[in-house]
């Protein structure tokens, strides 16, 4: 298995990304390589530094190439194709590697994995799908947590049986519980796309749906599988992962808390396309990157993908 | 000063209203009183148990009806005049009293606002503000948090001004920061009526708009005036209370954590109408009921309501 990893993509790239890949690879199972792509000339000081070439799990890919945060996704990937990002999806896409991750241009990686590996077969909106640490123990699947901003109900409801088949083959959870996150727990309640998608989700006999939740329903571990539109997904993932920092700042340490903290989960995967895309916030941490790594590997394990195609086709 | 209470309206009704009263009683300013509305028959009890009668500053207003949590707000009203929400809304409307509040059911609350006291001039959709905590210290406006699940970009903008007036005089901040709740910092970000609404909000000379702020951005104090649809606030602000039940849950005791506590703040005010009137959660603890009282002498004290009348004139 080889996990491709975006040296330049990210605030704090290259050096946060070449260190998170040095502890990744200390703990790395045996049959797990990364791949690192990356700007000789910019890494090569880096790659010297951590001694990579000495390391067996590592291998080095060039890319000329370097998508800014701040450019137009997908002008850049027509423009830059010997960019980091578009050597990644050209491993991914040719199977040379099992999943991409970076921590650079989100719109980027998106588009890119439209582009390259395409939307499953059937999928109307591939989506970024959030882990939420839940009380109790475990992750909740949050989906859309930024794609897509304004959903159709048909969408929000193929949310749901894609974010059930990721919980179920990712996280072995059998039946895995969804619900359409809410303002209020009756049928009728909510913005007109939240009222039309409760009901088509009603009707999809394939996923385990118990209805409405609420914003403080988020960490209660009610639900397996948070159905939401990516503007709500997002700021409420967003708000999520600074309890964190807030209890930081109020001088707490908590275990629970502590996996709020986005370093803990590392990335946010892309579902609904053919492969497997792992997408990290820009300021990640090299722990943050270490962690991206082990659940790509994670998710290359349990072959969501293929289980997802199945699942619509 | 006359502040109307329902009685009757909650889940924990009339008990812990009452309860909540006699705590707000015990602490009231001279001039100050309060209206606790209900069903004779039904409160009488818990009247004589805490002595109401030799309170001087609880007066009682009997109410032959009571509108239940799950009544369709508008039937309700409409066949329940003299309910304690129909009874209440009535003595605001004359200028008998000077606020109504009520743990009772939202829905009828916003309707019977708008019913007798009616929108005021110019305003597009009156909206429920919620009050958040900051970490350095006071509240941020959060509006709308659920009375319009969908809105239009010019009813956003509005909420900006509206918010803005709000925070000025009830907090007594002088060019309140109006941020646009938002995925991500940029002009373009959004949905699109999350774009349409920041464009609007930039061309409101009157307020201080200082752009786009997200999710985590919630308790950080980066803004006095947080604009939001009603299903967004909605979903954000249930999350923002859930962090103190989070916190208690993991056995952590923090002071800015408390604040997050519904009960702390006690109830959230109905804006835009030509009154003062604050609903708070069904589950209202007696502690949440005292606080409400508390928030609602301040907001007459403001007189935030004439103020937001003028502003938009």
């Amino acid at each position: 298995m080889k996990i491709a990893v975006d040296a330049m993509g990210g605030d704090f790239a290259p050096d946060a990304i070449v260190e998170g890949v040095m502890m990744a690879a200390a703990e790395l199972p045996e049959n797990v390589a990364i791949v690192l792509i990356g700007k000789q000339s910019v890494i090569q000081e880096l790659t010297q530094k951590h001694g990579i070439h000495t390391v067996a799990n590592i291998e080095l890919v060039h890319a000329d190439d370097v998508i800014e945060m701040d450019e137009h996704p997908t002008k850049a990937l027509s423009q830059k194709p010997n960019s980091s990002i578009g050597v990644g999806f050209k491993l991914l896409k040719e199977g040379q590697v099992q999943a991409f991750c970076s921590a650079g241009n989100t719109g980027a990686m998106h588009v890119g994995a439209l582009f390259s590996i395409k939307a499953i077969h059937g999928v109307l909106r591939p989506c970024i799908a959030g882990l939420v640490p839940q009380l109790a123990g475990g992750y909740a699947v949050m989906l859309d947590i930024g794609a897509n901003a304004d959903c159709k109900p048909e969408v929000l409801a193929q949310f749901g049986e894609i974010g059930s088949v990721y919980a179920q083959y990712t996280f072995g959870i059998s039946q895995p519980r969804v619900a359409l996150m809410n303002i209020g727990t009756e049928d009728q309640k909510g913005s007109l796309v939240a009222q039309a998608a409760h009901q088509l989700l009603k009707e999809v006999y394939k996923i385990n749906f118990i209805g409405n939740i609420e914003g403080g329903d988020l960490f209660t571990g009610v639900a397996d599988v948070i159905v939401t539109d990516g503007f709500t997904g997002n700021t409420m993932f967003k708000l999520g992962e600074s309890f964190y920092s807030v209890a930081k700042q109020r001088g707490l340490s908590d275990e629970f808390l502590d996996k709020t903290n986005y370093e803990s989960i590392g990335g946010s995967p892309i579902l609904g396309v053919n492969g497997n895309v792992i997408i990290a916030h820009g300021i990640s941490s090299p722990l943050a990157i270490k962690n991206m790594i082990g659940l790509a590997i994670r998710q290359v394990e349990s072959d969501a993908y293929t289980k997802i195609a199945q699942a619509l086709a």
